[in-house]
Order: C-alpha cells, then sequence, then structure tokens
C-alpha cells in the first residue's frame, strides 16, 4: 500500500497500534523541511542495529518497551516515556516486548 | 519548584497527567541544539494567542483536546493525535477541554 505522508495541519493518528501491531510496519508520517517523523514498529526481540543521524531525534515509546543503546549506555524506554538523542550519536533500539515509537528527527542542514 | 531539563538519553515521562492535570503548568523538557521540547497544559476554553516560531513544529495531544489553527484554518487534535506546521505559520492554540500536548520545535539556525 503506498504510503501517504502527512501534510502540514493534517492530524495523524499516533495512538497504540494493539492488536493490529504484528501486522504493521514502520512508517514515515512525513518528511519536511526541519523534520522527520516516523512510527518504528519492532517486534519483541528485534531490533535496529547501531547507526547514527545528524540531527537530534526524540524516541517516544508509544506502546510495548524498547532498549535504546546509545554511547554504549542502554536505557529502557517504556510506554509514555520519551527520551531525546545527541546529533551524529551511535545508537541501537531493541524491543524488549512488541513495541510502537514516534521517532522525531531533526533534519541539519 | 526549579525544572530539572531533561539530558541525553534520559528516559522522562509524558503519559497523560489525568486528574493532576488541573494543578499542573507548562514545562519545557528540555532543548538542546535542534530541538526543544515542551509539555503544554492548557485548560478548558484557556489560549495561546496567535504566534510563530522560525522552525517547524508538532504538535502531538497527548488528552483532551485542543484547536490548532494556522494560517486562518483550525485543526481539531484529539488525544493521540498528531500534526506538524511549517517553520514560520503563524497559529494558535485552544483548549477544547482540559488538555495536555506534547509541542517539538525545531531550532533554526
Amino acid at each position: 500500500m503506498a504510503i501517504q505522508h502527512a501534510h502540514p495541519g493534517q492530524p495523524v493518528d499516533v495512538q497504540p497500534l494493539g492488536p493490529r501491531l504484528a501486522l504493521e510496519r514502520t512508517v514515515a508520517l512525513f518528511k519536511s523541511e526541519d523534520l522527520e517523523v516516523m512510527r518504528l514498529v519492532l517486534l519483541a526481540g528485534k531490533s535496529l542495529p547501531p547507526h547514527q543521524v545528524a540531527g537530534e531525534i526524540t524516541v517516544q515509546c508509544i506502546e510495548g518497551s524498547i532498549e535504546v543503546s546509545a554511547e554504549s549506555r542502554p536505557h529502557v524506554l517504556r510506554a509514555g516515556q520519551l527520551l531525546y538523542l545527541r546529533g551524529g550519536v551511535k545508537h541501537s533500539v531493541t524491543a524488549l516486548e512488541d513495541s510502537s515509537a514516534l521517532v522525531t528527527v531533526a533534519l541539519r542542514k
């Protein structure tokens, strides 16, 4: 299915996916001048390998729980918690249970 | 009470405030190089008058419902919904019920 990115001012649902989670994939909600926002879907035990982006990011756990490792320090993020990481910091993400998270990336020019 | 801003990697609670909402105020969660994140608390009928910031913003309604007006177009945002606005767009926010929202601002340099 083609992904329809949100336009400015258009409300997008970011509630927990609940029973649909296992059927969903990570999607970009929008990418604009300064910000990119995606909804990460990661099933229990799955990981995003270490990677980095130039700008700062926030990670907000919507449901489940994830471990965000940055600079070799693991941070457990539970539903309803948010953290930020400085730009250029290598980080990995592992789902401790079936999880979704909102990831906001500051796009550096 | 002094506000302790979050550090990189430090989980911050952004759950609904529930019954505590009426006692809470808007707080900055952190301000760093590229991003500023605040939790807006707005009681029913209260407004933020029209204002603008240079960079793009996202507004995520955590609880209640708010009306975000940008370029004279109102957008109702309910709990669990997010929208973004382009930088420099004048906008106002009115709480339709007691509400809190997460506001992320891209800091343009």
